[in-house]
């Protein structure tokens, strides 16, 4: 059986978390899938969506780290294309993925208590952010 | 249900591209499945499968980084064990993972726009490159 | 159909690498399903799941460039929030994702010859970790 919700997202530009945990967890429980998997997965290329313990200070920590990497204000061949200043966003993207595969059983999903489910926006302006969660299971 | 089809691509080495959306929206279409997920994996440690708006800017800025993070003439631990000149490969291909998971309904892929799926040659000479799409759904 | 099984594994703290490989194999072979994906999740936010190939070599140069990206010793906000030591797990773990997606056909993995499925500890501290195979496919 499969069971596709969408469920959108605005954002506030790089660096805006939004915890889905408890989104995907009630998209589970209505679907009336008992065990299986839930494919939460952003459409578009400046985004990401991954695990984290959702407090500030990881977040900021994550963000931090995403910046020494991929610099907004670097120089980006992206940038010469369109006259985009998302050049880090793209990369940053393209690194993280656009997805992760969550198990659940009993209609729960098999995560840890201090582990949740995160769109992290990447692009360098508000977006309304399109995120599909498939659920595949019987 | 489950369609599995195989893929097979000749890269030019570290840093080549390939657009993939294209054969794997067709293996969806044909597979007669309407709604699900298909992961798309390509089998081997030194090459990894990501989204990414697909136009030569964005990936050039993909591989600078990568490049940054973990450079081909670095030394590496990998490379005492076997005269291999590519620890950087495995590095760059564990860091980003073997696959992602892209859901589809009504039997179309749900991507964005400019969101590609890219099969992203890491190894440091060319490869015959096989590359699953696992198709799952009814 | 739909078949979870549990793994524990005792891990050393950050670094410590455990191949995984055989165990999901043996899940995958036992549950009787014979074609579809085997999604190995890690529950908790300071550990991850990749494929790699599994030599001490390869696993240290992947240590190495995630000690320059996110180091141990680092400055984290996550650290003023709890006391805690481990802002370099937490922002590796969400880097790297939680989980992979596997596809096996005829009751095997899809892996390559040099492609081993990897639990990677990033926490600070030994962990007993609980690993997550769900196996869905027909």
């Amino acid at each position: 059986m499969v069971v596709t919700r969408k469920h959108f997202v605005a954002t506030r530009g790089q660096g805006d978390a939004h915890d889905l945990t408890g989104t995907v967890a009630a998209a589970v429980a209505d679907s009336s899938i008992q065990g299986g998997i839930v494919t939460v997965f952003v459409v578009g290329s400046t985004a990401t969506v991954t695990t984290i313990e959702f407090e500030p200070g990881a977040i900021a920590d994550l963000n931090g780290v995403l910046e020494q990497l991929a610099a907004r204000n670097g120089d980006y061949r992206h940038h010469l294309r369109w006259g985009d200043d998302n050049g880090s966003s793209h990369v940053r993207a393209a690194l993280m993925g656009p997805s992760i595969t969550i198990p659940f059983a009993d209609g729960k999903l098999l995560l840890g208590t201090w582990q949740q489910i995160m769109l992290l926006e990447l692009d360098t302006r508000p977006r309304q952010r399109e995120i599909v969660f498939q659920i595949v299971g019987d």
